[in-house]
């Protein structure tokens, strides 16, 4: 235990706002006597653990509030330590005349994400699980909340867990190896080693692969709607926002600005960015805005091309969509095409890539762009047990475990000493200790905790 | 019990917003078989009350979250019900997904306010104690916060009691002297319901003196800085609120509208309210607001009159005062009058009232301004364990009492029939009994209960 775990901390776990209840917290060894020195009604030290208590917290002679106290005795707390919730009137001036009063009594105000990080301290979560935390309260759509429940229960800590230990087995074996150095023993079979890296390393590539899944689903999906001016870009936007947010006019080259906007499709959001036109302009705020449909075309998961069906013929169209092509390919996003105005006109060509024939204006065939963009999010592996990452921490150890990976393999294949061998494996170990937290700097800790709420 | 009490309601009692976690509180015969139903660890329904229990929500085969579950056993409960809280992870998507989920087994939205109603009608409160839950919520003030809490713990309510039960004494007298009307009896002694009466009526007075107290307290006391263009207001409610609220300039007229803002002294809050001069004026956005300022002084509990002791001779403060006073005495607030920048000029004369020499851009006796202020609220009432109303609701009630019992006094004093006495003693009761509750409508109930927050 850290020493300034000596300490018991206070923070408010509900939000600030006008609400009937607050629930205040408190942790640490102090905590059953902080409440129990200014609570009348039962002696709390001597309740069980998982109880709740109805009394009048008092400063001195005045009663502050009424009050339902909860008890958790350590270790069977969300922290491990004695952790006590009281739940007080919603009203700002109470909430805050009970904090001060436990900081009188000798609890101080916790930090950041403090209370989880005391659960990481005293082992009731691995690091990645806390991490899961945030996220699950950060979460709001039923993807990204089932991929952080997932983490937080710790789906991705007991993958990582096996592997760690088929590579300490290994590790081990070659170590043995080092002690009788001399005698140019083998314990550690290279081909087993073999087998078992380009095993670990498989599954450290796929969990790789999954974080653009993981990430889209995490903060929602980028689709660009690209196409020239007056096409019906900010009406289709509107037709699926089902409200009026973008700016929509007859005037050509009205959406000057990107627009963003989340909507949910089956319980992954999509963010729709409604572009500038793409034609030549003369306007330099125009212009610029063409400039940064060309920038955000670059960084979507999925482009949207929309041309009007009855002014674009095949010439046009297939030229636009090769140059379109050329950009999006850099960074494999998916293309859809999509002629609108089919409620005037139908189109009478076809070319190489599927068109899907809507009407933005009245709101015709939008279900299968739907399922287009549904499409193109790769599902499959979201509906699987398969465990998807989706914090770039993560993904960064991976891919530093994973070079270190393919230097153990290098080396079994032109052989190298068995104490290079055993390095790149412990490097190996140490990334993958990163992610789970048992391997952590203070640097590490500060940075993951300070983006949490404080209370929790 | 009312039918749709049958029915278990569930609502968010925690504030809407980012937090670490949300409360989910259901209230109603259901609410542990409903949770149970979800529920996946202990069998709840098998478990005492004042208990918490760690598991997960689940709908169907699908993790909503995982929680802690609280459980309040009819009836050792808020509602008098069987209650259950349900402590989740504060994400909006979780809380709607367990609301739904509720829902889905038979729970429906909780009305505003409407836990507390149950509590009312299931006889845990009376009705002066359901408001007092409101009131407490709001309360943003020391002094509001005490006069909530007095009255929630039952304060005024027990005061209630006392005078009811005295009077239904001498009404069931009374009434008894009806029964043997034809005989002329006098069960009621005429002497000792007299000086019950008056008795009553001398509380009754004090209770509904006691208002203007509360009122203030609760709603703040309103203080109008009235003063020539130029003379320091706005510097004097900028030292007096330590921030750059209102505009201060050198050019006479500058604060055309009255601005408000609230401090705290010694645990009341105060409304202060800026001014635009009270000099003739040709502008007609500036005669505007000179107007509006008289408006302002005739609602004020305080007036404070600001001059520049350098600029103002004695004569023409007499005036000013005299002309002031007017306004002020129809509705018997307090005058303070300050003079400032005694800085740069120190004042050499007397007049009736006391002046405070203070300076607003030096801060100075500043301290003594304040107390004046505190010294304008009659805090002793306060600061005794007298009952205070702040609710207009109780001083109507009050005054229809007050009526009644006048017209019991006259009725004595100028010989009425037994059964006029009794009609007026039943009307007193009838009045007295509205305030707690004894006797309600349905459009009472709605009109108290819809101000209160959902999940209270």
């Amino acid at each position: 235990m850290n020493l300034y775990q000596e300490e018991t901390i206070v923070a408010l776990a509900t939000p600030n706002g006008i609400g009937a209840i607050g629930v205040i917290r408190l942790s640490g060894a102090q905590a059953i006597s902080i409440i129990n020195s200014v609570f009348k009604g039962k002696n709390l030290e001597l309740q069980d653990s998982h109880t709740i208590h109805f009394g009048t917290i008092r400063d001195g002679e005045n009663i502050v509030d009424e009050v339902l106290v909860s008890l958790f005795v350590a270790p069977k707390s969300y922290t491990k330590e004695n952790v006590v919730e009281v739940s007080c009137h919603g009203s700002k001036y109470i909430i805050d005349a009970i904090i001060k009063l436990f900081i009188k009594q000798g609890a101080r105000l916790a930090k950041h994400g403090e209370f989880t990080l005391r659960a990481f301290l005293n082992g009731g979560l691995d690091l990645s699980q806390a991490e899961a935390v945030a996220d699950l309260i950060a979460s709001n759509s039923k993807a990204s909340h089932q991929l952080a429940l997932q983490q937080m229960r710790g789906g991705f800590s007991n993958e990582l867990k096996l592997l760690r230990e088929q590579l300490i087995h290994f590790a081990s074996m070659i170590e043995l190896e080092l002690d009788f150095g001399e005698e140019d023993v083998e314990f550690a079979n290279r081909d087993d080693l073999k087998r078992l890296i380009l095993n670990i390393h498989q599954i450290i590539y796929k969990l790789i692969q999954s974080f653009n899944l993981g990430n889209v689903i995490k903060n929602g999906v980028p689709v660009v709607i690209a196409g020239k001016p007056n096409v019906g870009k900010s009406t289709l936007l509107n037709a699926l926002l089902n409200e009026e947010r973008a700016i929509v006019s007859e005037i050509a080259g009205t959406t000057r600005d990107t627009i963003e906007d989340e909507i949910n499709i089956k319980g992954i959001n999509f963010r729709f960015i409604d572009t500038a036109g793409i034609r030549e302009t003369q306007d330099i705020v125009e212009a610029k805005g063409v400039e940064r449909t060309f920038e955000k075309i670059k960084s979507s998961a999925i482009v949207m091309y929309l041309f009007d069906a009855k002014e674009t013929d095949e010439a046009e169209l297939k030229e636009i969509l090769a140059d379109l092509k050329e950009v999006i390919s850099a960074n494999s996003s998916t293309l859809i095409v999509v002629a609108n105005k089919s409620d005037i006109h139908e189109l009478n060509y076809e070319i190489d890539e599927d068109i899907l024939q809507i009407s933005a204006k009245e709101k015709s065939n939008l279900e299968i762009l739907e399922a287009a963009l549904l499409n193109a999010v790769n599902l499959n592996a979201l509906n699987s047990d398969d465990v998807i990452i989706s914090n770039i921490r993560h993904l960064q150890a991976l891919q530093k475990t994973e070079d270190a990976l393919n230097r153990v393999l290098g080396g079994i294949d032109n052989p190298v000493t068995s104490d290079f061998l055993a390095l790149d494996i412990k490097q190996a170990l140490h990334y993958l200790g990163e992610i789970v937290g048992t391997v952590t700097t203070d640097d590490l800790l500060e940075n993951i905790f300070s983006k949490f709420c404080i209370g929790k």
